[in-house]
């Protein structure tokens, strides 16, 4: 993942006390094949430290990754969550658009 | 794109007759870095010709596109879709799961 910088941005929040990280969360860059290879940016994988919630941390992990798709030059980025995560989402500025389904290999 | 085989595989149903492509969609391959770069494909993009609809083209290219992630090695492949489509995907062996939320940058 490190030789695919221009894909992948792993966001990072770190306790420097504990040296642990407390809240990341993956921003994937995808080429649009039908879009003239556009940029697509797919965050995945928040994650926040149960002793650390209520800190806004997550909030801050999608704001540093929306700069980033941003700088990046998505056009847009999307996110998938659980119903119950939809109101936190709401509040970093996304909106409930479509359905996500899944096969396990 | 095509510099990244192990990443994007485009799936195509072409007219012979016409040499047209009346069907695609594009399997994204992600590395999750929370999984020790696990595998887990994206099936994007699924069109399908409107005068060639009922012809279960689609339902090929999405076949095609599972059997790529499983020889890829891919755990589990999610796909966003509108609540109208989810009984199609239904029959392609997915699994209504969660919501796609989109922040336009």
């Amino acid at each position: 993942m490190s030789k695919r910088s221009d894909t992948y941005k792993v966001a990072v929040i770190e306790d420097l006390d504990k040296r642990q990280i407390i809240a990341t969360a993956t921003l994937v860059v995808e080429l649009k094949f039908i879009r003239g290879c556009a940029k697509c940016g797919h965050i995945e994988d928040v994650v926040v430290d149960s002793t650390y919630r209520g800190l806004r941390l997550g909030l801050r992990v999608i704001e540093a990754l929306m700069a980033a798709a941003q700088e990046l030059g998505c056009y847009k980025v999307i996110l998938d969550c659980s119903e119950d995560n939809v109101p936190f989402y709401e509040k970093c500025g996304l909106t409930r658009k479509e359905v996500q389904m899944v096969k396990y290999l």
